[in-house]
């Protein structure tokens, strides 16, 4: 099926209406103006810098406009944006430029050292968003073109959006305009968004949570998408008070927000859709936002599916504060055994995913394309249970992965680089509970013979080589990991020792 | 991309919410029992009687229930249903039901005869509606049984809608699955549908309009459809005061409800979003609705497009409430002079569609549907200003096409069996405007020589051998037609020769 220009069809219908805001500076851009520069921009691209269909455009920046407009551009010069995680430490980035390979990366300055390290010996051009040489010339010199969307289909790709694995290695996730659009009406239908609504997005714009779950939703719909260039909790609040109707965010924003000073007074007057992902919502921040009237509807979903997959309801979520709900209009889901069969009714069972929610793989990588994707149906490495009613707890993770602040961290991914530094001998990395983000890791390393390992030494060192939410905040140095006659380390093992151990001892032990 | 079943998914998260309720019986299905039947009937149809994928099933009846249950239960299956217009004469129903050649025709009692005249030589299977051993024993007979969806993609066929054409001969519009979700989409966003809202439908389920406008949209998003067997204005207002959220009608039906007697002192308290297609709402109408906060919008679609094209907002409407406005979101227009180049900016033009809202074409009628698209533009036939906001005003047509009471009315079909009646040597038809209808035909007749052609009895004649709307109910006898050195009638001069007469003229004259 043939995609049509969202961004285009907005600027007709309401050229005034307001398409992106900059929460910080008030800077505001209307359909108009927006429509204007991302047709100069593909057309740059497309004409000047002569790039083909299906080459990657990557961005290395914070949140801003520029995300927005690049990724109109690549849809009409028919080339596939990559945003790139800033947070990740530069060999970490190196590896995703060289698997996905972009013919230019626009950068932002603080990331300049970053992009340029990732792209070294690469045949990549790259352009800063700051200097005036850079990207705002790229969009004068083009004053007064105007480039028309390539006809696009459903299959064709939009994005990569990388994420690790179980692996360690980072994999693209292709985003179809298919699968962006069938996301954007399941958000349209169970957010309730209706067309010219405020949107607040806190999420990085390289996740698909802050593109997909309702930022493209909102635009195709010609409603305002307030962006945030850092999460700030007073500037946030403040906003929320005045017209935004929907916010999605993970725990740790809603556990900010409510811990906040201002937060006791805020009125929320036009606020109607919250919902959280990646953990469910503390019980006592619940409360907070339930004394404002407010419910905090728990979603699930992934880079891989949806995002959109299940969107709990203000009346189920009220209910049954820790199920994520019933799924969504086009995902299809079934949980399974081990075995492979599917459970039918109540039970518990690995989640698996289906339908046109779906992506179509991993970028260059067959093998984990397959491995991940069997007869339409995507594993999820999650264990769910279905009650009665059909609703749908997530309950354990089959992946060896847990989420810090939203994000996902695959433990192979930090001891691969922990057994790369010498003096240690093993090392295993789990993820623990914690107040702030959910969970954070936990490294054990056992120390090679005539070592000593400092815990904040090695902190300090992941520091520098891996993305601050992987860095293990705490660190145990043992004598053995358990391990199965195999030797592959027992990690559930591993947890009941220290947990019983963690309450045993001094909390300070175990940093 | 791969389709998901929609009502399925309705059912898993509300099965008690109410799908369909019939205005008339009170009658109300929840989604599960709608989902329950619809998949007994998909058994049934494809079980028991073994239709394969891509026949057709037609129905022959009056708005109710059936009409959706088959709707889905030939999705589930992978049939084709083609909802027939009832108010068509037998023999013109016959040349639609030869030229689909449907596996299985449903019927209602009362057009029992039809039916069987309509299928009399073909190998096709005649079901009743109302027999207890007709479809509802097929239902009961398929009990514990259930079909899933085949798999289905967008571009596979999901309904034959037959329009008349300029030629005269009915041309089935195939709808596709893709065509139908992305129609339904804009309506979501220009309707301002939320999830489980109330939808009054009025419209007949043999237009697009009655299934594509707001009944498939609402009943995706777990709503609920009122069906209406048919229209009652007395018992219309009084749903309209209760829960309904939207509506759609023609002028006529805005014109009787708001002439009723029970129009005064009613009130609408969820109402809010009215729109009209076929022609402009008479202003006198609009202001009576206005008196109740309310503005009927004008929208604009096709069977062969959309039918969601232009749906102008009570903004623009209060405005200007002869404008469409602005195409939705997947719809493309334009605007193109004789020589078919496109005219941009202001101006006046034939209006064309493209973009996923457009049908791949007519059932076997490769030909019709070179001449209707051409480089996937389908040519309304409509002719069009764009003012400098870029709101749309449809103004004339160039299709030989009027308009009754929200039905097409082809002259060139009438004409055809008007030649075909002995003593008529000659005859045109043009549409004159009505203040009930919106437009009505008016046959201008040469008789051959020795023969007297009585008005009256004219009129008999065609109402036993065409759809009522199709009738002329103006008939005036001349000696002669203009026409052209080429021997085309000349309807513009024939148009002006008669209003002038007909102002001059008594009246009844023109009877």
């Amino acid at each position: 099926m043939l995609i049509t220009d969202w961004l285009q069809r907005s600027a007709e219908h309401s050229p005034v209406r307001i398409a992106m805001e900059d929460i910080a500076t008030g800077e505001r851009l209307d359909y108009a103006a927006l429509d204007r520069r991302v047709g100069r921009i593909a057309w740059a691209l497309r004409e000047r810098y002569r790039f083909q269909p299906g080459d990657r455009i990557a961005i290395l920046a914070q949140n801003g406009f520029a995300h927005l407009e690049l990724l109109f551009a690549c849809a009409r010069a028919g080339l596939i944006l990559v945003p790139l995680n800033w947070r990740l430490a530069p060999a970490e980035l190196r590896q995703i430029v060289h698997d996905c390979q972009p013919s230019l990366l626009i950068y932002e300055t603080d990331f300049a050292a970053a992009a340029i390290s990732a792209t070294d010996g690469m045949n990549c051009i790259l352009m800063s968003l700051g200097d005036p040489q850079g990207y705002e010339a790229m969009h004068a010199d083009a004053a007064g073109s105007v480039a028309a969307m390539m006809p696009r289909r459903d299959d064709d790709l939009w994005m990569l959006l990388y994420t690790s694995g179980t692996t360690g290695q980072p994999k693209g996730v292709m985003q179809t305009f298919g699968m962006v659009y069938v996301n954007a009406v399941n958000t349209l239908i169970s957010g309730k968004v209706l067309a010219g609504d405020v949107f607040l997005n806190v999420l990085p714009f390289f996740h698909t949570g802050g593109l997909n779950l309702y930022t493209l939703p909102v635009l195709m719909t010609g409603g305002t998408v307030i962006v945030e260039w850092r999460f700030d909790p007073a500037i946030t609040l403040a906003r929320l008070s005045q017209d935004v109707v929907s916010m999605f965010a993970v725990p740790a924003i809603y556990l900010t927000l409510a811990n906040h000073p201002d937060f006791a007074a805020a009125r929320f007057p036009r606020l109607r859709n919250l919902s959280v992902g990646g953990a469910p919502i503390p019980p006592a921040i619940g409360e907070a936002f339930a004394t404002k009237g407010l419910v905090v509807a728990p979603s699930y979903g992934m880079t891989e599916a949806g995002p959109t997959i299940f969107a709990s309801d203000p009346l189920t979520a009220a209910r049954k504060p820790l199920s994520v709900g019933k799924p969504v209009g086009a995902a299809l889901i079934r949980l399974v055994d081990r075995d492979g069969h599917e459970i039918h009714g109540t039970g518990r069972g690995e989640l698996q995913l289906a339908g046109p929610v779906v992506t179509p793989g991993y970028w260059n990588r067959t093998a984990a394309t397959h491995e991940a994707i069997k007869d339409g149906w995507l594993s999820t490495g999650d264990v769910a249970i279905r009650d009665d009613d059909g609703d749908i707890f997530i309950v354990d993770r089959l992946k060896d992965m847990f989420i810090s602040g939203g994000e996902n961290v695959y433990p192979a991914e930090v001891e691969n680089f922990l057994y790369d530094l010498p003096g240690i001998a093993e090392a295993a990395v789990i993820g623990v509970s914690d107040s702030r983000w959910g969970e954070v890791g936990l490294a054990v390393v056992v120390a090679k013979s005539g070592v000593t390992i400092e815990p904040d030494r090695l902190r300090m060192v992941c520091r520098e080589h891996l993305a601050a939410y992987k860095v293990p905040q705490h660190v145990r140095v043992v004598h053995a990991l358990p391990r199965t006659p195999s030797g592959k380390v027992e990690k559930h093992k591993l947890r009941d020792q220290l947990l019983t151990k963690k309450q045993s001892d001094e909390e300070g032990t175990l940093r």
